[in-house]
């Protein structure tokens, strides 16, 4: 059987847009908070997408997950516990659960159905969401963090972006929760969009974090599946310990496993080039 | 009058492609040796494409210009001979004449419709076309090369994809060319392509570098309006000179006028993720 030849297009501030050629739609469905859609691409493996937005392709996912995962885990003396905020395609829990010190991962998914969807066409994403030490919590991030404290050592908050559900992941009142919850000497690590996008969401996102933690830095990878092909990412430390390496024979080991992150990527990712850098100043 | 909105649109590797929504086309020729199309975008400033590839858009052409120059450029100790290799937009040529060391400019364009399209509409970039250090050649950089030695201090490669009229400066010959026009303490950095290219063009071009040049090095840089939204630069050195800042005090003056490069970026683009290494390792 031959399937049709398309294209999947996402706009992007009604100003660019970016295509993919698809060689099938394998899945669309409207779930309680968003339309959820897998593709089978002619060239970057599967695509899924969230109310038209790519959220990752098999071919470019890596660089994604490993940024916003090694990065402020291996700045963590010793991560035990760790919470993912989102992240329901499996990725960045596949991530968290290469490292030794880990023991639990809650990983606390608003839409049921991105997960099914992800255990059914992702399956190198979604191969450690039945992992013994992975505690599923299909539930509103925004409820879970609230008013628990000192319990984490690393929150990764793996959103979409913020519009639709993922929008109250990007309130004030959402990281003062992340940082209530986290333990003396914990980290976060936010998704915090691209660099490039006109309506300046980096400024906005590193500005309230920077008003929550004592020690907030921005860094960045390409990400060519997201919009202008290159993506931020934000460390926040409750304690103010900058995001060097604190375990470095373990990040030898991961490093060996990653197709993108290796310990000089670990620091020359903060290294941010005259406009990013003035993005996170506009912050002061 | 009210122009019609549409869409420009550039497909790579029939795998993906790029959309920019524009608001007129300014220009539209057919060269000696390609399609001259000039467009008002919507949101990027205009946007030049020769056979209906991307060559610039007036907001992002800093990342580009800045580090296909001041790279190389900060990496000697004192250029004062500069052969630039097409850039018939000028945003080359007004880089390189920030640097105060800067006597001579040759600048060989193969296609003056290029130079004088750029002249009409792209200001900011043609600002330096009629400087008096800079001398014009409208000739293939093939044969202007051929022959010649020891004139140069530094060689820009500022050339299209490696098809159509670019495709000879990708050749080892003309890599060849370029070491012999080089001082023996020169310096050559090439737009090397994309990393994401599934047509794996960065090996190709860094192997055949690699076999004429004593020293290469890759960096790398965003650049949302090229495919994929990354893209790459070989460093070579005739004496095997590494990629270190050269000109302190030239290096801070030129930070300060610019939107990307910085010092640190200097040395941070030099360190690759992991895939990119191996790009580059393919070639041993």
């Amino acid at each position: 059987m031959i399937y049709e030849m398309d294209w999947f297009k996402e706009i992007t501030e009604n100003a660019t847009g970016v295509l993919y050629r698809i060689t099938k739609k394998l899945h669309e469905s409207q779930s309680q908070y968003q339309k959820v859609e897998m593709f089978e691409t002619a060239a970057f493996g599967k695509l899924l997408a969230l109310d038209g937005a790519v959220m990752l392709t098999e071919a470019h996912e890596f660089i994604y997950h490993d940024m916003l995962v090694h990065i402020p885990m291996l700045s963590h003396p010793e991560p035990k516990r760790v919470l993912i905020v989102g992240g329901g395609d499996g990725g960045t829990a596949r991530e968290v659960l290469k490292h030794r010190t880990v023991e639990t991962v809650d990983m606390v998914e608003i839409d049921v159905e991105v997960v099914e969807v992800s255990k059914r066409y992702l399956a190198d994403l979604a191969c450690k969401l039945d992992d013994p030490k992975l505690n599923l919590y299909i539930q509103d991030a925004i409820e879970f963090v609230h008013d628990k404290e000192d319990i984490y050592d690393v929150v990764l908050v793996d959103s979409t972006d913020p519009i639709g559900p993922g929008e109250g992941l990007f309130n004030r009142s959402f990281y003062r929760d992340v940082f209530n919850i986290l333990k003396p000497d914990g980290i976060v690590a936010v998704q915090s969009e691209s660099p490039f996008l006109l309506g300046r969401e980096v400024p906005q996102i590193f500005t309230k974090l920077q008003s929550v933690f004592p020690l907030t830095r921005l860094y960045w990878a390409p990400m060519p599946c997201y919009p202008y092909g290159t993506w931020t990412f934000t460390y926040c430390s409750k304690s103010g310990m900058e995001p060097i390496i604190r375990r470095t024979d373990e990040a030898e080991e991961i490093e060996d496993e990653c197709k993108y992150y290796n310990r000089k990527i670990h620091q020359a990712s903060f290294v941010l080039p005259n406009f990013i850098r003035k993005l996170t100043e506009g912050a002061n």
